[in-house]
């Protein structure tokens, strides 16, 4: 067990190193064109506080993402020995470690902040540099890592599993190591540089719509310390939420990380009562707004999981379209994955617009309704707030999160190091609690992109003085189009990186195969470090193009058609990146669980014709709801840092 | 041929006249509502006149899919025995079946436009009634008859080739028919309607903007009468473009179909250079925005092409990567239909600046960029214009449309009745050519929807006095969020509608093959208007749900957010539609011509793993391309002729 897990430590290591390489050189030169190279006409914001501001974000986001891969490489291996002792054991080992990963994300990115805001004078508008590099870096690591992982477990199963005919996780497979390293990269690595970038975003837009005049007047410099109070609550939820997660003689695991998701969202209602109390003079539509947050992070939750989990409607009916084949499983997947977008829209546009309201108090606005009216000014504040609840129990959610990826590597351990049967049955049953909890995860990643985005627009708008976004101007109409475009043409090439990375390592392992003698009896073992290696460096490589798009494209369509064009393309972007993210992240999601279900022994069970059309739509969901769909979630937030940015910069624009 | 013909022709009408009379009950139904029982507050547009346009509209379009089908029903015979004579003469007799097609719904569209026209006393913001009409029966038949065409198709192949191994199109298939007949009422009867609407959308919207201030000073009733004579010489040139089809020796089939398509092209040019001395006072920049919408739909076309024939890359990648299995095939075909959308945005966005400034006459506007400036209504109108350019050949884009089907059902006629070898060869080489000139004309089909839409954006918000769309404010954001969504939502219940439309008619094609003695021996024959009946009935069944979920939403949305959200709702709609059609229509295209480049001996050829891995991914794209796919067309101008006519009612919304 040591020597696998070391092996598979040593793996995500040389990862990270070498994903970390590459990214520095990228963000120093941004930083570097950021600082100095570009000039800021109004001499407002950009300037060398961006520029450091985005180095540090570029820093604490990848701090972040190695800390949480520090840990998770060293829980699997606890856990795998955890298990053997007992169900509990196992699933404290497996939690704990996910929270730890947790409570330093989040604690990162409110260090940052706080010390920045500290440092620049109590200016949040100055932390946007911080924003920015926050995610940029989110999205290396979610798309370089996402594309790790599918490649290395699609190039696994396929030369494995079909061509030499062994099973999943047999130490005969040279990739069997980086399939491992690759939960912990992908998964672990990425997710956290992604709800790192939320929390970072959501705390920057927050703070800056406190400082609207109708709320500055109210609150004064309460109402931007609200935020970061709002984060230290959620902070010590998480601590005490902790404490409730043990499993009870034969209580379902998912039982028991669910109360303790509970105990959190009420302990962060309570700090929201307080903080209200305290900062916002007790003016209780706030905190009720707070609480349709934390309201729409459960029930985005619960849509996610109907739509995926397969005691559901949706996923026994692709289950059952499969017994046609696998064409009618995978159309009634893309058709489920499609469905999914509608109740959770509803809830986040319920949501904005119940958040606004309480903003404004109830109140008629009247008025022109943009940032000039104070009510207006207020009823964003609100959608602030209702961001902060919903993301309060970010800190459980990650924790439930890294959950997944630590009990895949304990089975993995366990399998590979031929560990009895009854711990590789109580692996299982963790593992697919895991499954769960990071599908639930990704819609709570998305909802969060959303909310968040939605805080960006209104500082967008206000660096570059718009009052709103027309959509019926010509230039906004393209620019909003290519916005939508590019979400369609970055998930392409996101999808298209998985195969051709999959491509070069199917290639190396099959060289093993044949040229190491003795590799199939098991005499002699397999190069996992050359595997390794390779498609470290396809991935990175892969991954430069589809993100230098998503940074470059905003910036050639403000430069040209001008700033108000620069928010359509934002706007538009965000939406159609929500809606296809959660497409992607669900298609995968019901595709894989479908298989799951016939694998439970359900219609034919394994080995059916019914399982083989399965699995052809789970190895097709998987680029789509680890790669391509995870990494939408970044792609909307940066689409709005990077403008927030650069804003400055269009006010130049040819076509203003 | 004489019987399996007349058994096409039975199905295809008995199929229409239920669709007829199932769309004709709804619409009198909408009709009355629009007519007398919603009261319109400003009482200016609702009315006695917006419900007779409305009956009117839907009748037309029905009337334009009836000859369209009752002339394919008639020349796929024809062409049958042109085959057996030369290619050219089956060509020639294909086409000009499809010419008739083409004719008859622009000549159609025209009529309806300019009797209203001249009957409410030349105000063409009384058509709206006519437009919402037209694509309202068009959504059903559009909708209706691909899920039909769908259904049929699958499950023939899937019963017929894979359970019980006949060959396609062998008459022992109870199926055979109704695949047949679905060609007829899915293609021919469906775009039909769906490119009536086009062009009636678009001929409605241009003459609005014909009434703006800045433009009726210029050109008076001219400006109205112009986008009707534009098409007058659309349906002149492509008469004279139809003697330039025929087949030199060994030429090319698509070859002259491309000459035929040019000199249309040129003629309409000249006709638009001609119209632009008479009517526009020679303002030649008009002229130069119509020839920007030509060369348009030329590069439209190309874009299609290159993303979807199996002589450019992006097929053959999708070739290749099925050597690895299905999945990966798929997943590289789902990247190319995302990729797709890229260069086709980038045309349209183009398109559309580039025409608004030559309607401007490149000169600065100035002064706020919104309804109320002059320059603003001028650029408009050089939009229009450039629509105009575009769909001005759409009777011989038609005409090819037609040609597909058409040849699709001469090659089945000649399969059944067992000729010789050599006319089998010549209607596969015809076939593909329709195979590709399909994919095109929905290219084109999206294109169009997507510029008169954009005419149709102002029409809206100068009813409903609005001057711009701010996706700022929080109920606009939501409503684009919604419109956003409902295109996911409509896709699913689509993609679904086929699959248990297929479930019905597999069951009865397998309850035959069990209970006619002597079927499969060739001794007894099949049923086949009993699966077609069935099939009709459960098509028309699934399609209203669908259907009334675009009907409705916006209304709710209207009434409930206000005008201004129903703006977003249906611009953002329209943008997620455009990219959702390109994409579904462009994946199922490019997986179609996968199988086929692996059917014409690559890369193992028939029977091989790789072609069993292209037939899923062909299986899987079917509903994509054929039902869901062209029904977004139809949906994104319905979305906006339905808020156009019932937007006098918003103005009562709750949150105005």
């Amino acid at each position: 067990m040591r020597e696998i897990s070391s092996a598979i430590k040593v793996g995500a290591e040389a990862y990270l190193a070498r994903q970390y390489r590459t990214i520095s050189i990228i963000a120093i030169i941004t930083a570097v064109l950021l600082g100095v190279g570009i000039r800021d006409p109004t001499n407002q914001w950009l300037g060398v506080e961006t520029g450091v501001g985005f180095l540090l974000g570029a820093l604490c986001s990848n701090l972040a993402g190695y800390i949480a891969m520090y840990i998770s490489v060293r829980s699997n291996i606890r856990t795998a020995r955890g298990i053997m002792t007992s169900l509990d054991r196992g699933l404290k080992i497996a939690f704990r470690g996910g929270i730890v990963f947790g409570l330093a994300v989040v604690s990162m990115s409110l260090l940052g902040i706080a010390a920045l805001f500290m440092i620049f004078n109590r200016d949040p508008r100055l932390l946007v540099g911080f924003g920015f590099g926050a995610s940029f870096a989110a999205l290396f690591a979610q798309l370089g890592g996402g594309i790790y992982t599918k490649a290395a477990d699609m190039s696994a199963d396929l030369v494995g599993k079909v061509e030499a005919n062994i099973p999943e996780d047999d130490p005969r497979n040279p990739a069997v190591i980086a399939d491992l390293v690759g939960d912990n990269v992908g998964d672990i690595a990425g997710r956290g540089a992604d709800l790192f970038e939320s929390i970072t975003a959501e705390n920057i837009g927050a703070m800056i719509l406190g400082l609207a005049p109708a709320v500055y007047v109210m609150f004064g410099v309460n109402g931007l310390l609200f935020p970061l109070l709002a984060r230290g609550f959620g902070l010590i939820g998480t601590f005490i939420g902790t404490f409730f997660v043990y499993s009870r003689k034969n209580e379902d695991p998912f039982t028991s990380l669910t109360r303790g998701l509970v105990v959190t969202g009420v302990i962060c209602a309570a700090g929201f009562y307080v903080l209200t109390v305290l900062l916002l003079n007790g003016e209780m539509y706030f905190f009720y707004a707070a609480l349709v947050g934390i309201v729409g992070a459960v029930l985005v939750a619960w849509v996610t999981d109907y739509y995926t989990s397969y005691r559901q409607r949706p996923t026994l009916g692709i289950a059952t379209a499969s017994e046609s084949g696998a064409a009618p499983g995978i159309a009634t997947g893309l058709a489920v994955g499609m469905e999914s977008t509608a109740l959770f829209i509803i809830v986040i546009g319920v949501a904005i617009l119940l958040a606004f309201a309480l903003g404004t108090g109830f109140t008629s606005v009247g008025g022109t309704m943009d940032l000039t009216n104070p009510a207006f000014q207020k009823g964003l504040y609100g959608t602030a707030i209702a961001t902060m609840g919903m993301l309060s129990v970010t800190p459980m959610i990650l924790a439930l999160d890294g959950f997944g990826p630590i009990t895949d590597n304990a089975g993995g351990i366990l399998e590979m190091s031929g560990a009895p049967e009854e711990s590789r049955a109580i692996s299982d049953r963790l593992d697919s609690v895991g499954n769960t909890t990071k599908a639930l995860t990704k819609g709570y990643g998305v909802a969060s992109a959303a909310l968040s985005a939605f805080l960006l627009f209104s500082a967008f708008l206000e660096v570059v003085g718009l009052k709103g976004v027309d959509l019926f101007r010509p230039a906004v109409f393209t620019g909003a189009l290519i916005g939508a475009m590019l979400i369609f043409f970055f998930s392409s090439l996101a999808i298209k990186a998985v195969g051709s990375t999959a491509a070069v390592m199917i290639l190396e392992i099959r060289r093993q195969f044949k040229e190491i003698p003795g590799i199939m009896e098991g005499t002699a073992k397999a190069d996992y470090s050359r595997c390794i290696d390779i498609s470290t460096k396809a991935a990175l490589r892969n991954m430069i193009y589809p993100s230098l798009l998503i940074v470059i494209s905003p910036i050639v369509v403000g430069v040209i058609l001008g700033p108000e064009a620069a928010g359509g393309l934002l706007m538009v972007g965000t939406m159609v990146g929500v809606l296809m993210a959660l497409f992607m992240n669900n298609v995968g999601a019901a595709l894989d669980n479908a298989k799951k279900y016939i694998e439970a022994g359900h219609l034919g069970g394994k080995g059916s014709l019914v399982h083989a059309a399965t699995v052809i739509g789970d190895t097709l969901g998987d680029p789509l709801k680890d790669t391509a769909g995870p990494s939408l979630h970044v792609v909307v937030k940066l689409l709005n840092t990077i403008t927030l940015a650069v804003a400055p910069l269009f006010l130049l624009a040819l076509l203003h």
